[in-house]
């Protein structure tokens, strides 16, 4: 008897389970605080799971990430190492994403956030931009999210350029591969954009090295991983004016506690991490099928590198 | 000898004189108050000429308007009307015009204003959003502007629909031409994006008639003329919710007074006429370039149908 539990620490769960039970009459789906025998599980579907529950399952096959990255699962400290972790990327995840990097790119490149202050102040401010084409824009990571973005702003007509560990072919994007390119990647780009998954590599990657390299007056979208992030380096750059705006969508501590000081920096907008989410609708319709496809072949193509941490 | 004469209510006039200058060594060019014998000129090329201006040149070839309207000319109720006017439409334009519409329909969709409102309460308010591709956008008026805007709005993903006076053929745009398809075109229209030419036909389009069709809660856009848009109407429609939020770009005096209703109105985002606009590095080359083939052929692709007024 399969059995699927849940330990999202989200208040949906049971919206999930709900449709997992529909797509999945022959399993059995139970919600984590369900009774349950823990040797009859044997996948977990998760979303940030708390450190042990893991490790209660000991015949456990497979453990789903509710998302893109697994991050959240390797937090896990007592995780067990030899359980397959399966990402979930779906069509919805990609098209929220682009829309996202879209919006945000497009309102720093013509300046909404001045636009905004100059109607507080009922001023008829005109300033003039250049055009997308002559705007060099970087996306930081090229993944299924990063990829999707980078061809997007591409299209809105953007100089776009793109920064993986290892190659990668996008119509329409200039890449570069590897640490040792990535000083020659931030040369010149105005608006820099972070998809990377969270590793210990990518980890504080946006920090004062990193605005340095950009030109002077850049601004920078983080829609990955809060860690990404130096929070007292962006703090001295905008104070400097190295970094002229910032859009971040997620953080160390999420909800971001109503005292932090980005909420009210006048040159950062916050969102609370809406970037990009799995609907549960698409979500568990993809989860329904790579459980049945890891049920019968013992695998599936978007299980993650737990070493690389992707 | 050929005479070029300028008439824009702008300031920036000596800066348009010497790059057409430049660029049409054989041609004499002159600012309107240089002293100009009016026998002698045979192009004008203005933005917003006063009434009376053109009349005053009695050999006048052809009038060549800054920028992709001619409601502008045809203002001038004493306008010689025997005169072609030559629209000047350039690839920064349309570009232009596209990035603002993606920017603000995005806005929309991703429901901006709410968010900035909860990031100055300190508030983390994730509201969930449909993906585009179940947002249904449509834009009225697909000429270069329109159709550049609409086929942007489709490869962002949105179920993008177009409406003009006659058929037109946008890939991934559903097209409705003529009067009788309006309200097909208006129902379940969420955001609706004005980019129609001004003309007698279509002054006042954005009216109660038009926002009671659209779903209600709808956002509207107006990117194209003031007088398109019936602003009692407007402010009815904000405040019984069928319009839920508007932008606007363009105004019936510009620039807009600073005690107009609209800057302090919490629905309204307003621009200051910077949806697009002509660069005169390109500008200029694109109007020496129609000059040049008009005078040599007495025609060009750009000339304007005046009694259509587009």
């Amino acid at each position: 008897m399969k059995a699927v539990i849940y330990a999202p620490l989200e208040t949906t769960v049971t919206a999930w389970v709900g449709r997992l039970r529909a797509l999945m009459p022959d399993w059995s789906i139970n919600a984590l605080d369900d009774e349950i025998d823990p040797g009859s599980v044997q996948y977990a579907v998760v979303w940030r799971p708390r450190v042990g529950d893991m490790a209660r399952f000991p015949n456990l096959k497979a453990i789903v990430s509710i998302g893109a990255g697994i991050d959240h699962v390797l937090m896990d400290t007592e995780l067990p190492k030899h359980v397959p972790i399966i990402r979930t990327v779906g069509a919805d995840l990609t098209q929220f994403m682009r829309e996202y990097v879209a919006l945000h790119v497009l309102r720093h490149h013509r300046n909404r956030p001045h636009q905004a202050a100059a109607q507080a102040r009922s001023e008829w401010d005109a300033v003039e931009v250049a055009p997308a084409t002559q705007r060099r824009v970087g996306v930081m990571g090229l993944g299924n999210l990063g990829a999707a973005a980078a061809q997007t702003l591409s299209g809105l007509g953007f100089q776009t350029f793109g920064w993986a560990r290892s190659p990668r072919e996008i119509d329409g994007v200039t890449s570069f591969a590897g640490r040792e390119t990535f000083d020659a990647f931030l040369e010149g780009t105005e608006i820099l954009v972070n998809l990377l998954p969270l590793t210990d590599a990518t980890k504080g990657i946006l920090n004062a090295e990193t605005f340095n390299k950009l030109p002077k007056g850049a601004c920078i979208i983080n829609a990955a991983r809060g860690p990404h992030l130096v929070e007292a380096d962006l703090l001295a750059a905008l104070e400097s004016g190295q970094i002229s705006q910032a859009t971040l969508d997620v953080f160390n501590t999420e909800p971001l506690p109503s005292d932090h000081w980005f909420w009210s920096h006048p040159a950062i907008t916050v969102t609370p991490h809406i970037a990009s989410r799995i609907d549960a609708g698409t979500g568990s319709r993809i989860i329904a099928a790579n459980l049945e496809t890891f049920e019968k072949t013992g695998t599936v193509a978007d299980v993650a590198d737990a070493k690389r941490g992707y």
